[in-house]
């Protein structure tokens, strides 16, 4: 954290500074994810344009004030499958001077094909929420409250689209954490891909193992199952889009099977159970110090005129 | 399903039948799983007495109506960790006639050590309950409420006193899973003791990868590692105790992870989203149709005088 500094008290103005507004926001898919974000920004009294290709999903995101338009500018928001982030624009006007960011759960594939294109002009995002349900029936405006939000800064990346895009996501109530796209991909194999795979692997197992075990199935089958719950297509799409840091997660996970058990039991129950505390720091906007920040397991909370304010875990 | 009888309605009383009282049962360990139960059938206004070594616990289960003392009969519930179940009654008197059970989580280690002293006087139990929390501090009379309780039946089992425990587990709501020792111990390796372990893995794997990761876990981190939050002298025993089906399923998991991933999500989707439906049956008063109804993935729900009722699952 040697690049966080921790100036204590400030008298910095927060921003946005009254006077300025806030930039539009718009949102391509009013899903799960891109409708509980236009919600929870029209909640706020916020601008939000959107739309999607399913008119049941624009008629329930339009219920909630978000106003369903083709024509998008500001901070436009890809809310879109994975599969669907390269096409996802075809059809809409999306104001030349927008800044487009994405939610999905892995960003290489994502900046490969927007950042190509759309070259500084695009941030890439992930908020570590959403639930195993998807789809606008599951719009929830409260989904981003407290979540952590990584969102990418490559060399290139344009420092004030990159805070424009971070404001929104502090706007919803989440906490923003600067990333590179390959940190990104890496932390999320070990902590969302693999517990995937792992819910799979057990589920399949236990299925075979006949109808006696999955009756007796309790609380620890029941959460360690939980995940592969959510749809397979995109749960495939995370895995596929990135495999070799999901195969290299798996393989460190099957080394620690490998370690005698009451290790590995002492061993993980002191990672799950570890006392989180935060210190709250102010960073400067700076590349290199924002994503020290991250490093160190940190987020941002505020932007204030010259730096960001946030906090770094503690050790207890 | 063969021996599981489908009588649809019949006329029999319900047992035991109201003249005779439900014989008293004594818990021997009043943490979270002996004083849940001795609180919930304190609360149904049953005759039940229990015994803690730590005076806490014994006042905790008194002010809920548990009578403490050292003198115990009917049926005798220990409920102590594995490592303490073969002492456990050794400062206690225990009526001669009483019927002895338990709520381990691995039956074969003691069984080997309760079965050779007490003989057909032992039952084998095991309610899938419990939380990840433990102690007095945690008794909750609602825990039992719809949980599966394997009970085991060998080939020497008394099945009168089997009954006997059957219906102390009925009477605070339970399910009763008739089983045999082996064939708990294998399906609770594949759905606790490696679901214990993968959590772990999946925690010291992501402790090594950083700070960044931790800090991005979400919802699927969290699920996929709540379970190892348990005291880890208890998944250890569970484990340890439970060595040989802990590796054969653990195995069974890992050849699993070895298939293409997007076959091994759909499967496990398929799994873990199963409908699950229900048939009623009515099944006789026999080992081996008891047993059979476990296989099938039914349960006991309710004792009726020359037979139980229960159910079993159907292909939706």
């Amino acid at each position: 954290m040697a690049d966080a500094a921790d100036t204590g008290a400030a008298a910095a103005p927060s921003f946005p500074v009254p006077t300025l507004p806030a930039p539009p926001v718009g949102v391509v898919g009013l899903g799960q994810l891109g409708g509980s974000l236009a919600a929870a920004l029209a909640a706020a009294g916020r601008p939000v344009a959107g739309w999607d290709v399913d008119p049941a999903a624009r008629d329930a995101a339009a219920a909630r004030g978000v106003v369903i338009t083709r024509e998008l500018s500001g901070v436009v928001v890809l809310a879109v499958p994975l599969p669907a982030m390269a096409t996802a624009l075809d059809d809409l006007t999306v104001a030349p001077d927008a800044t487009v960011t994405d939610l999905g759960s892995v960003k290489r594939p994502v900046f490969d094909v927007l950042g190509r294109t759309l070259g500084g002009r695009f941030v890439g995002g992930h908020p570590m929420c959403g639930t195993e349900r998807s789809g606008y029936a599951a719009v929830d405006p409260g989904l981003f409250t407290g979540a952590r939000w990584a969102l990418c800064l490559e060399p290139d990346t344009d420092l004030t689209r990159w805070l424009r895009v971070a404001e929104v996501a502090l706007a919803v109530g989440a906490e923003v954490v600067p990333v590179t796209t390959a940190e990104h991909d890496d932390a999320v194999a070990a902590i969302s891909s693999v517990p995937h795979l792992l819910a799979a692997a057990l589920a399949t197992a236990a299925g075979r193992a006949g109808p006696l075990a999955l009756s007796l199935a309790a609380g620890s089958f029941r959460d360690g199952t939980r995940v592969i719950r959510s749809d397979p297509a995109f749960v495939t799409a995370m895995v596929e889009g990135n495999a070799g840091p999901t195969a290299d997660a798996l393989a460190r996970v099957q080394q620690q099977l490998a370690r005698p058990w009451p290790e590995l039991v002492a061993d993980g129950h002191a990672v799950a159970t570890r006392p989180q505390t935060r210190r709250t720091v102010r960073v400067p906007l700076d590349r290199i110090a924002l994503l020290a920040l991250g490093r160190a397991g940190g987020a941002v909370t505020r932007r204030l005129a010259a730096f960001v304010e946030g906090w770094v875990p503690e050790a207890a």
